[in-house]
Parts: structure tokens; sequence; C-alpha cells
């Protein structure tokens, strides 16, 4: 059948000019160590691929919530899950103890939507008109944010909550509010400028989130 | 504070123009009544959302899975959770009986991440270069399918198995193999010169499946 | 020639079909009266576009700059400057007191890029690293601030500053913090919970932005 | 089989909330009469969607090179075929007799990629850095202009040339120099200061291309 | 005149840092013995881009129909035919031989836009919501087959049939249904699982397709 | 805090596996000396990166407008200015002395917004449909020129003009009719065949801009 070895050919010509470049682009699994570009990193050689790059283990650990927030996230983004590289998709865990809150926090690459595995959680977000949309989800529930808005989840009950989500894009970072506010070196008084919060209330979050300045 | 008049005013001006479509452009909430163009639903009065557009509760219940494949797939894709329109994002469940299949099927518009909820699955695909990648997943591992490529979800256990998919696009689409090939009136003779499948075969496929022809 | 009667057949075909909807899609001057997409506004109709629909004057006048933080923008989006819906650019005209602030705030659909036109302006934003960038700029220095990241712009000196910004998105999007945490029905608790703000803090806040609960 | 009547049941619903738009999104045929957005034509009702509105045959007759350039063009864009609407494809026949030339022109929407059918043809484009890149090609010959730069096709032979070219959009635009520059009401002192070209010059071509101003 | 400077001061500086990578983003003529990432292939030093880079001329000779389906697919893909890398389109030729067949199949990546160049082809796809699409065409009849669907080409007449297609992708791939199921070391009771099809008619087709397990 | 260590973790991981390419996407600063693909250049190591590299102050300086043109449009695109890598804007400035001008071109790459900042400034473009665009532009005015266009600037009053223009790419390109037709190798009959140009007119224009042939 002409068609296959059409394909052979073609693969012997790359081969014979480069073994570790093919010409498949189903996917293209990150390689975390060659250099990546604004698609993305650049793919591992497809003979190399094998299935485990396209299966992701870790979110069945839960995360420590043993924290300020009582709460942890695990992500499964392109740099722990290379095979989501290039796909448009990614996911995370969320954990959540009694008590336990993901605080503000936004994600400028992605839009999000979150299914509860487990116990019952309040999520919102505000949109740029400022308005606010929450709502307190049961087991199955899903809801979707949209991409770089504001968005919070809390555990609304007295036992552990857990949630799945997703990610329209295998990178959507993941900008943490009190982290950018308090977990760096951004000077108090620009803090203060910037926010209209009291310093004494900016330098208080600085001393239990690291920051500095 | 003048940034915020300036909004108010060009809402006003939106208003005075027509009352409704406003500005904001962070969400599209599907209004399935209006025309639709090839990015998705035209945009629900925004005035008129509210939380419920972006929450969805139907994936709470289990598919009815006493059918030929013992399975069900319940879709949360923008024409049935207007919420996600435009956004890039959309999701299903995956109910498995002992013995239940999704057969080899397709979705044209995004990729696919799988996370398994109860029991075990086995789930592959196939590449353009027909590789196959195929594993037995188990709670909580999680699986990404290349947009497009065929791939299937098998239940591996004896007990019924759950999944919670999300895809990459609001209207992945859904393109059972089939009932591609055996749900519809495509005649026989086309079916078998296109497949090399035996005539009996795709019979035989066709009276279970509704095909005619 | 035989080119120019084509079009004029295709025009024709459309105008039998349609007065009011033609086939030119160099651009898509926004009607905001119509139903809009998650690509933008619906097209107005080309035969009634003028070179006014690519001109704007209002960023002529300086903003009103007597409020809170002595700043002031002036958007120029789809909602404002309909001709650049559907053409992945808009502005925004940026104005300073001495003093003058505009506080973190994102845009959710689009990267930045400032140019400093009078006077001097601080300007940083924060990484998902959490690492801060932030420079003092003077006249004619650009900067680019990536898409959906917090960021901020403060008057460096003792007299007015002034800057044009543009926008990757007709339609970026501005999210305030300070507006979307204080300027709206969030209630007090649920904000201390996602933030770590003491609640005298959000109350002080709330009242100075109209926030209420 | 669950799968079926859940999409049954999908369709019913948006049956019952309107009868004319359903969800399928695999493709978008464009309703000439309704509105446009920025992503294309808005899509006809899929129910009265047929193979012909996915098949053209406007291509199989020979545009009329009777005219200045001894050449045709013949679009098949979503225009004129509205079944290649948002899937980001199009068409066009190219005549020429000999002696014909298509003129330097752009596509600002799209790349094309050209096969010689009949005859032989020289085609070259020009890149933003000046460099010329042109051939003469012979049948079967396929050649790549990258979107937006100008680009021209001349009969190299005797004898009747052809060509089929195809676009990397459904609505590529085309940009005629000569026609940009001589066929509209553009002032001849404004195209002289825009082009060095002398004023006899504009008015000769303006003469024959029916230019006034 | 400064403009041209400036460009030659911005090469230099290029070339001060780099003699390999120039700035020109026109075109990515791809370079198959460098990385690749999502987008495509890293792209060829513009200094050694020659208008050969951008035509191809393989297409030209017939492939080969001497096989089980009568049918050759010739590719120009950026694998085969670099100067699309990039640009968003690319080509094949298909030759169908008296009772030739280019079986039921997919290309993940972009829609296709078929002309017939000889003889009559009798094409269809399958859309999601299973509806066939399909028509015989004759010489110069257009047909689009939307992204990622099931689709066909068979020769309806008793002479060679040959046909040009286009992708609104420069990798689009192909992903042959036959060859899926039967060519590779899926195993047979995993196949029949996923597609209700016979074992033996499952060991009949991977007996002539090569298929093992 | 569990998120904290969580990306501590995923750092280190990459760390061990190459010192040189972090996980961060929200820019991708480029690295001209590395590879660049279809989506711009690779990224500098975000652990390399300061706010210097997201600020550029070389559009402070007036170009030199001592040139046939009596203008100069200085670049700050990624090749100049590799912060806007990836991130879809970049920028530039026009200066036009009294009689200056920016002669017809167009941008390949994207859309433009233009904003006066001095003097007065004739501008215009051109559509696909041969319809021109043009106004007299006054300070602090803004247009915007849509992708692909011819367009073209015109110092419209006595004194010195200064422009700002930002664009919908980080690499837009820009391709100068003139230099494309008379400022390269194409032979004087080509040029003459594709744009009906008398010879002498060609060879005028060759001798001022260098083109040769």
């Amino acid at each position: 059948m002409q068609i296959l070895p059409l394909f052979f050919i073609s693969c012997l010509l790359l081969s014979s000019s480069s073994s570790s470049h093919a010409a498949v682009q189903d996917f293209c699994v990150g390689d975390l160590t060659a250099p990546q570009g604004p698609a993305g990193y650049s793919c591992k050689n497809p003979s190399t691929v094998t299935v485990n790059d396209f299966v992701y283990s870790a979110l069945g650990i839960a995360g420590n919530t043993s924290n300020l927030i009582k709460a942890a996230v695990t992500p499964a983004f392109a740099a722990q899950f290379p095979g989501v590289n290039g796909l448009g998709i990614s996911s995370a865990r969320i954990d959540l103890a009694p008590g336990g809150v993901v605080p503000f926090h936004t994600h400028p690459g992605g839009s999000e939507i979150l299914i509860v595995l487990q116990g019952t959680i309040t999520a919102g977000f505000v949109s740029s008109a400022n308005t606010v949309y929450f709502k307190t989800l049961k087991v199955a529930d899903i809801m979707v944010f949209p991409q770089g808005l504001l968005h919070f989840q809390v555990n609304a009950g007295n036992t552990v909550a857990t949630a799945f989500v997703s990610f329209s894009s295998s990178s959507p970072g993941l900008q943490l509010l009190d982290y950018a506010l308090f977990g760096n070196n951004l000077p108090t008084e620009l803090i203060a400028a910037t926010t209209f919060l009291d310093s004494a209330q900016i330098k208080k979050l600085k001393a239990v989130l690291g920051g500095t300045g």
C-alpha cells in the first residue's frame, strides 16, 4: 500500500538528517531540557514516547494541608505533566481541610472548570464589571471560571473537601493574590499606594508570607 | 473615581443604543436561541447572567448504562452548559458498568483529559503514525488524549467505573466510530469499499445500531 | 478586467440575498446593537462604514483625576471604539495627577504595552512565580505587561504624568483589584477568608469604594 | 444506547428553545443573510444543510480572460462558497491567457498554496526584508506564498495556463495593488507622495483602471 | 533613507549575537534537524532560504497505486515540504486507479479542500451528528471536509482519477481507520470490545494490514 | 503552605534536568541566539530575566529624517525588544519632518493602532474592496489599520510630526511598497508586467532606491 511506504520514506528522510526529530505533530510531549518557545516546550523525540508520557498519577496523593490555608493545589501542568504540552489542556487537584481555603488567585493563561469530588465548596469569581458570582457547590457540581479573573474556593463544610480542575491551556499559570502582594520584595509603601491597604496590614501579612521590603 | 464613571458612561452609551448587548467580554454565556457563528453561540445579555449560568449539576446523576455498551457519556458542552461558550473548555461524565465500553471515537474539536473517579479503566489512543498508547488506569490517574485521534475507554474491573473528562474546547464534538459507520444511511457497499469490512459484518452491526442502506 | 466584475457579481449575489451583510472581512466594525459572540461584536454593514469608524478622538481629553486615586483611565476598547472590533488591538489613555496611582489591576484578555508621554511613572507587574518587575519610566520609555498579570502605574514625579497604552485584544477587560474586592457585595467574612485581610481593613475600604455586605 | 438518547435530549432542548439553531459545531455553513462577526458568517441551520453546501462547481468554468490582464481569478471564498465558513480554508481558480498576468497583490488574511494545472507560470513574492523569491513553475509544481506578502503570477508560455490555489482562511481577502492605487478616488497628489510615482504615470493608470481624483 | 539603515542595524545586532537566526517572521521554513515545538519546526536561517524552499515538485509524480487500495496519497506537509511550516497550509496528491479507494480516515489537525483533476470521485464525510454527506464529483468540482471528521474518496469511474487537496494546517496529520485498527499491535479482543467487530473479521484484516496481537 | 513547596519542587525537578529552562510561561523573553519557531523566538532563561527585559528606551530618540522620505520608522518588534516575544504586541515610533511621508506599506502579521503625539498627520488605508479610508489626524487622535492592508502616513503640517504605533503581533513585519518593487533585483520587465508601470518609471525609482535588474 503506497500510503505506508510514503510515510516510511518521509521518516527515513527525517532520520537521515536527524535521528532525534520526527514529523509527528499529533502531540508534542515536552522535553523540559530543550529550549521552550511561546507555544510551549520543544517536543520529545516521538520514537522515545510511551503511554507513560500521557498518564500522570501524582494527583492520586492528597496534597499536604498542614499549612496556613489548610489547603493544597497540586498542579499537572506541562512542567509537571509534559504530555499535555501543546495540547491546550492541563489539570490540578485541590485539597481543602476543614476551614481550608484556596485564596483569591488568577490563571493568566486559561479558563478553569472545577468538579467537586468530596465535601462542599463555596467557589466564586469576580468579573471585570466587578460583579461577584459565587455559590456553594456539592459533590459532582461543576463550575467554570473565565480566563484571568480573580476567583477562590473555600471548604464550606466540616469535612475534607476535594476538587479536580482542568484548564484550557497546558500552562495556565497561577497567580496567588496574597503571594503576589505579600510574598516578595515589593516595598510596603508601593503596595500601600497601589492597594490602599494600611501599612500595618501589609507588614502583618508580609511577616506571614515571607515578604520583605 | 474616574475609572468607574467611565465604565458607567460606556455602559450608558451601550444601553442607549441597545438594552440587550453590554460590553463585557470576560465571558459569553451562550444564548441558544440566537445565531451562532464559527466561534460559538451568541452571548446572553450579561445583565441577565447569574452564577447559575456558570454552574452545572447534571453530571451528578449517573448515566443510564442499561444499553448495548453498558456505558454512558453525559456531556457538559456549550449546548448543555452554555456558561462554557467561548471559554475553550468543557466537560463530560463517563459511566461504565462492569463490561462497559466507550467504543472507539474522536473529538474533532479538542484534546481531552480524563481522571478516573471510581474503578479501573483501560484507556488508549492511536496516533497518526498508527502507534497504540494504552494503559489500565486506577482511581485518580489522569490521561490525556490528543485532539482528533481515535481513542477508547473500557471498564477493566468487575465493579462500576466512573470518569470525569474535560476538553480544550467548549464544543469538542463526539464522533463515535460505530455510529458514524453503522448508525446512518451510508450504503453497505460504500462502507465495505472504504473499510474493507465484509458486507455481512456491516449488515450485522447496522441491524444493531439502526443503520439503513 | 475580469477580477473586478467577478467581485461585483459576488457582491450582487450577496445583495440579492441580503442588503445588509457584505463579504468584506478585512475588518468588522462593531455594531453595538447587534448580537455579540465569543469573537466580538457583529459587523456593521460595510457599505455604511466610513473613515470615522477607524478614528477615535476621545483620548485627546484628559481624564478627570479629581478622585481618590488622582488618576483616570480612558479606554478605547471595542465598546468605545467599535473600529477595533475583531482586529486584536485596542488602546487607552492614562492620566496621573501628582500622587496619582492606577492601582493593582489585570487585563484578563490581553497583554499591554505602555509609553510615557509626560512626566515619570513607576510601573511594575508580578509574575506567576511571584517575582516583581518594576521600574521608574521617563518620557518615551515603553514597558510591556504580560497578559493577565497584576500590574500598576504610579506617578513618580511632582507633575502631571500621562501615558498611552495599547492591548493585544480589542476587548482586554480591566479588573481593578480594589474594586473586585471592595466595590461590590462580596461578604466581608468571605473576603477575609480568601485574602487574610483583617475585617476592619476590609470594612474601611468597602466604605471608601462603595462595597456592601 | 445512552449516548444516542443523550444527544436526542440535547437536541430537543435546543429545539424547544429554538427551531433554527442546533448544537453541531463540526461546521458552520455561512448564512449570508444573517449577521457576521469577526470569525465569519453566522451558521446556517444544520438541519437544512446538505452535501451541496460542501460542494462547489463554479471553478469548472474558465474565467473570462478577455480583459486588460488577460487573466481571471475566480474565488471560492466563504462569500461564494459558504461551506468553508469557519473552517480556515478556501480556494480560487486562476486563468491566464498567453501574456496573462495576475498583477502584484496580497491576501491580508491568509497564506496561499498554488498548483499549476496547465501551462507554465512564473510566480513570485517579496519578503518584508525585500528579498524576491520567484521561479517558473511547470504543471504540478506547487508554491506557497506567506500571508500578507506581495506576490504575482505570470503566464510564462505561449499557451493558456491554469492554476488552482488554496488559502489558510475562509476569507483571505484579495488586495490588487493597481486597483488599490489607481482604481478608486485616492487623490493623485497623495498617491504621488506615498509612492514616488510621477503624476503622469498615476493619471495614465487611473484612466485605465477607472480611478478618479 | 532611515528605514533601511534601521533594519540593517537590527540585523547587525542580531548577527553580532548570532549568525544563524535572523528576525524575519514572514515565514519559517522548517529546519527538520532542529528542535520542533507545538507550533511546528524551528526556522531555517533566513539567509540560506531560497525560492526552492517554497516550491515542491514531488506532486508531479503519480503515486504507486499497485497496492491493496489501488490508491496513493502523496503528502506535501511540513515534513516533506518545509516551506509551509508555520503558514497554516499544506497539500497532497491523491491517485486512484479504477476501483481505487482512499479508505475512511481523518486529519486531526486541519480541514481539507479537494479538487478533482481527472476522472470522477465519490467523496463523503460523516458529522458528529452521524449525518452522512457524500456526492460524486466531476473534474473541477471542489469539496470541503471539516477538521477531524471521518471521510473517504472512491474512484467512481472506470478510468484513473486524480485529486489535489489542501489543508488548513502545515501538519494536518492523517489517521487511516483501517491502519489505526488493524495495522498495529492493538490486541484483537480489545479491538472487538471497542468496535463490536467479530474477532474473525478483525484477524482477517490484521492479516492483510500487518497487525499483530 | 503547600502551594509554595509544590512550586519549589517543580522548579527543582526542572533544575535537575536543566539549569537553563524553567516552567514560567507568563512571558517568553526572546533569546535571539537560540532557535526560533513559527510562534517566535525561544525563551530566555527566566532566572536571568530582569525588568530591563520588559522596558525599551530607544523610542525616545527621534529617527533620522534626513532622507528621501523625510521620515523614519523606529521599530520595537521582538527582534529589537525581545520582551514582547510571544505576547502578541509590539510598537514603533514614526518621525515625520515637514514634507515627510511613510510611503504605502503593509504589516503582513498584525493590525496597527496609531496615536499622533505631535503635529498633524494624514493617514489612510485601502480595503480589499478598494475603498479608501483616509483622514487628517490631530494630536491625540488614534486610528486603526486592519492587518495586511496597504496604508500610509503623511505629515499634513509645516512642523515636525511624531506618532507612536502599536501592533497586534510581536513581529508584525513591514513591507514597504517602493522597496518591495524597486529596492531589490526583481527584473524591470517583470515589474512592468505585474504593475503596468512604464519601464522608464521603474528604472527611475530603481535608481533612487538601489534596485537592480
